[in-house]
């Protein structure tokens, strides 16, 4: 579809705007690598079991988007090393609602395949999407939207 | 890559799990389009400007994995009505988690296009993620996993 046929509605909205850069199933992978601490282009590379032309394509995507940063390595200057930005670590919260939504309806009998534990309490992490003001769970139907018409 | 090819840790993330599913762009829309309270193939079409052979090829997939229900609707039997299933509005957190970042990080200057509002405290909506047990926002430098290895 030519960009202009698409619905205003389509851009206004940041799920769309967020999709335009993180709607990729590789890019979630790499960031979920990222988020375990995998650091070098060949870790991502034998991890993931990617082809290295779509590696190399996501890794610029993420760097263009200011989500990762590259350097080469203090220890080896012919490496690299990828980093998470502030607005790559700030994608943890969607990746872990991912994990969470996937634990609780893909995961079968044997239960989650990945435990995650909360250093700051001890307890068996489960996240869950609280209102920063009320501190309650949020339901979809304790939601109204207003649309910000003034722009885009 | 050949499925056999795919290194164990693909598959036992939920998130990569997830993603098998949910990591497609028009999937997230048409969810967008759900929890707006969308319920007819006409709407989704004409609200996303989306090529028909795709939306009906991403609702069934959505039927297939049980997120979506459709049923005749009561007022007109030749049209078919849309719903989520108790497994799909549980994506509402993944949901929220995208427009979030997307509005922190993509909305420029004019800040969020849509307003959400929290019904429950009167309160503009800003979801944060949470530990269920104390409560605290979850910061990825206080989670540590364990590999739950008899599995997959």
């Amino acid at each position: 579809m030519p960009e202009m046929e698409k619905p205003s509605r389509y851009y206004r909205c940041s799920v769309a705007r967020t999709l335009e850069i993180l709607g990729d199933r590789w890019v979630f992978l790499i960031l979920r690598e990222l988020f375990f601490g995998v650091r070098y282009y060949d870790q991502f590379q034998s991890n993931l079991g990617i082809a290295t032309n779509i590696l190399s394509n996501r890794l610029k995507t993420l760097i263009n988007n200011g989500i990762l940063n590259k350097h080469k390595s203090p220890n080896d200057r012919r490496r690299f090393v990828y980093k998470l930005t502030e607005k790559g670590r700030d994608i943890y919260a969607i990746s872990l609602a991912f994990m969470n939504w996937g634990d609780k309806w893909l995961a079968g009998d044997n239960g989650p395949p990945l435990i995650l534990h909360h250093k700051t309490c001890g307890h068996q992490l489960e996240p869950v999407l609280t209102c920063k003001y009320c501190k309650k769970v949020v339901d979809p139907r304790d939601v109204t939207y207003e649309d910000h018409v003034d722009q885009c």
